[in-house]
């Protein structure tokens, strides 16, 4: 397997994250399910056997709330005027009035006011999303963590010689202590031996698989309703205002364009991540696209500006993220000529949610939080700002 | 400067391609307006200044001409019923009737045709097209490359060292021989002096710059006018049958950009290319990217494929190329389930545009006319199939 030293952050980002606290419960050979036993869920509700948040979420009076509307019309070539979004209606139902709110409210209102000198052309209106704590949640580990892990211990079987080699024979043992300490090649050698080595539909069908079964820890939902209720309704007023909306995430693009299409509404051309290198080859005379064991694209930090201006071309008026990864993808944003828009969302409710920012492993929010204050950037408190989190729960 | 070895194939396509029975004609210090002084326009009406092609075509009834239609109606989220193509309508009105014609406007009505088998959702419908020599000419070279050596001329001034240093010296002298004598290492030096070195923003008005002026030597026109009607009717045929079009060319991804929305009404978002790398750097107080003399993806051949998977992340369900670069494309679209279109453009037309295909060092269509052959794809004849070539000229 060929190691390549250059673009082990993402790696480390991922694994380096991991709480040493919850790793030492991990033990006899079960070292996901060991410690992330679904246990009380965050919201007292009976889960139900939701398949996706989008349909459940209510949408106001005069919104369609059809993630997928502009499917339907984004290929038509006939003009049509824009709906009209009045101050009667309220586009953001589950977020509290406040600040926070109103600050979205009024940004929208401004670029689409036709005739104001904020005024900003359709084609401009990109709004850039991070995913991992943005769009979904990210504790107790990232969810591609725990798709990695489940996939050591499915794939296992299949490799006797992980019983005897580093740093499987540890993970296997729960003993993950040991394999961080193999450092950054062990843990490479882990995310390359579930995330490459097969085609590109082969993989596909794998994280389908995972993400249509896999449960949270914590709530026993899946994975795809552990999703923003209120970011939820921001996509949707915000594609109803005429924006293309994107993910821009540390996360694997591959490992997200399976089912964030059916999530978010938001279709696989507009999913910006992290990748590996791939390899075109003809396979019993079917070309394929084989995944290979090298880092392509590290799609974090200074790599988020990067990432827009190569898949996208334009720069966002707007930009959504809630930790120091994001930092430089607002700053990009803001420092274009005309109106902008940069949100934080703050990890504040350790009741409904989970509560952290500058001291987390996973989501660490410090210096974009200093640069935010110190900005005017909108800072959401989820405490304070969301009537309801999750799809499921409580209202 | 950083030399990279990795990947100089771009370079060589750009480069070893020149015809140097042309190159030859370069003399005293003017390499390029020597040789490709405007002669005779290709057809003999008297230019005109156009600055654009779109608005220029005659559309059919029924058909919206503008290329920007999907910019005012893509981001809606109102269903809206598809405008229905009757045969009583010609769609391609500078296309002969003929097996092409008839061949693209059979598929397009099958996979739209609801309740048909082969109905395919509008998200599917994507359409990938190749750019040198298939949406606009290529001859007598790309012209990606007349700009290059443009940019060495217009920087010379501001480089004194390159009279002494190659290939610069010999190039600013027109011996081109001495250039390619170089190889690898000089032709490099060329490109990423050309290409590098600035930000994006800067090369972005770099390129907006010439592409606004320069003129093509042959017909004297604007290399924005260098385009092919009966594409432009495609493309605006494709868009208005739901299609979502993306440019999937060998070329510079930031090359294309700055004009391709204005030419062919495609985004940028929807514009996948070679790129080079770039760096996020804070220069007085605000972000930008800085782009770097380093392949960083070259989208040609086996890149195809890969572009595709890495931009747009589904399989086409039509592409459109002219030369063996495109080939790989052609066999990645041919392989998916249900129903495909695979295009070639074969330049036949020696007295309208060019004719060349095996033996071209520009272009070259010869495996690849091979395999469409054997496969049935679609291999349009410029001479026989299309009733005019540019949009200027006579009808």
């Amino acid at each position: 397997m060929k190691i390549m030293r250059a673009r082990y952050s993402i790696i480390l980002l991922l694994f380096t994250a991991l709480p040493i606290s919850a790793i030492v419960e991990f033990q006899d050979g079960q070292p996901v399910e060991m410690q992330l036993t679904t246990d009380t869920p965050l919201e007292s509700e009976t889960p139900d056997k939701m398949a996706s948040p989008i349909g459940k979420s209510s949408a106001p009076d005069g919104f369609t709330n059809n993630a997928f509307g502009d499917e339907v019309c984004e290929r038509l070539e006939f003009g049509q005027a824009m709906p009209v979004i009045t101050t009667q209606e309220d586009p953001l139902p589950s977020w509290n009035e406040g600040p926070s709110k109103k600050a979205i409210i009024e940004f929208v209102m401004r670029i689409t006011t036709e005739g104001s000198p904020d005024f900003v052309p359709m084609a401009e209106r990109i709004a850039t999303f991070d995913n991992d704590g943005t769009l979904w949640a990210e504790q107790p580990i990232y969810f591609q963590l725990a798709f990695a892990l489940d996939r050591v211990k499915i794939l296992a079987p299949q490799h006797a010689e992980w019983n005897e080699k580093e740093p499987f024979a540890s993970l296997l043992k729960g003993d993950l202590k040991a394999v961080l300490a193999g450092g950054e090649p062990a843990i490479f050698e882990i995310l390359m031996a579930t995330h490459a080595g097969m085609t590109t539909q082969e993989f596909e069908n794998i994280v389908k698989e995972w993400i249509s079964s896999a449960r949270h820890p914590k709530t026993g939902r899946l994975y795809t309703e552990m999703v923003y209720e209120p970011m939820l309704e921001l996509l949707a007023y915000l594609r109803s205002s005429g924006f293309k909306i994107f993910i821009v995430s540390g996360g694997g693009i591959e490992f997200m364009r399976p089912w964030a299409e059916k999530v978010y509404g938001i279709p696989a051309e507009q999913i910006v991540g992290s990748s590996i290198k791939t390899k075109y080859e003809i396979r019993d005379g079917r070309p394929v696209l084989v995944r290979l064991p090298e880092m392509n694209f590290y799609d974090d930090k200074a790599g988020k500006p990067i990432g827009i201006h190569s898949h996208i071309g334009r720069r966002p008026i707007a930009a959504f993220g809630n930790s120091d990864g994001d930092l430089e993808m607002l700053q990009w944003t803001a420092a274009g000529i005309g109106p902008r828009f940069m949100l934080i969302v703050h990890h504040t409710d350790a009741e409904r949610e989970w509560a952290y920012d500058r001291k987390s492993s996973i989501g660490r929010l410090d210096k974009a939080l200093d640069e935010a204050k110190a900005k005017g950037w909108t800072i959401v408190s989820i405490k304070d700002d969301w009537k309801r989190v999750f799809p499921f729960g409580a209202k």
